[in-house]
């Protein structure tokens, strides 16, 4: 139930975007990968390495699984060289956290 | 309730793939069988042997198994010769992990 309000792109999803050792999560808008990487990149000041969901460190790296991604989801954006590591409290895959 | 948007597949699934140490997990769009081993074996570097169910090692060799798999399952692509083992922080079957 995407809808054109207020001249935002109906592609538009709303993400939140942490560093690699969650000290920081930025609300981010972005109708792309592309656009996104860009917007958090300069928002976190970090130097894309790679985007990763913040839940199990999957790779983010085509528009099109971009696409399938729901809106608030919570994302990590990795400086060069950076690795995801599982939320300090979540001691084992599967656990809600 | 799939529906055609944005031109994606009405088949297409999203699906999180793994190599055989867990240490990368790529986020992969795919609407057969076919195309999700190529796209991983790409995106993985891996030349496939074969694609198991991350959390107990059961084999995806058909098409009509793999249409049953949900949105975002996590799976695992074996190289030639690798062979899948159970997450190290689930030491015990029924674990919730």
């Amino acid at each position: 139930t995407q809808q054109l309000l207020f001249g935002l792109s109906v592609r538009n999803k709303s993400f939140r975007v942490t560093n690699a050792d969650r000290s920081v999560k930025k609300g981010i808008i972005a109708d792309s990968l592309e656009t996104l990487v860009n917007k958090a990149s300069f928002s976190l000041n970090v130097t894309p390495g790679s985007l990763v969901l913040d839940e199990d460190g999957t790779d983010v790296e085509t528009e099109e699984f971009f696409e399938t991604l729901q809106n608030n989801s919570v994302l990590m954006l990795l400086d060069m060289g950076e690795k995801w590591s599982p939320h300090p409290n979540c001691l084992s895959r599967g656990h809600v956290c």
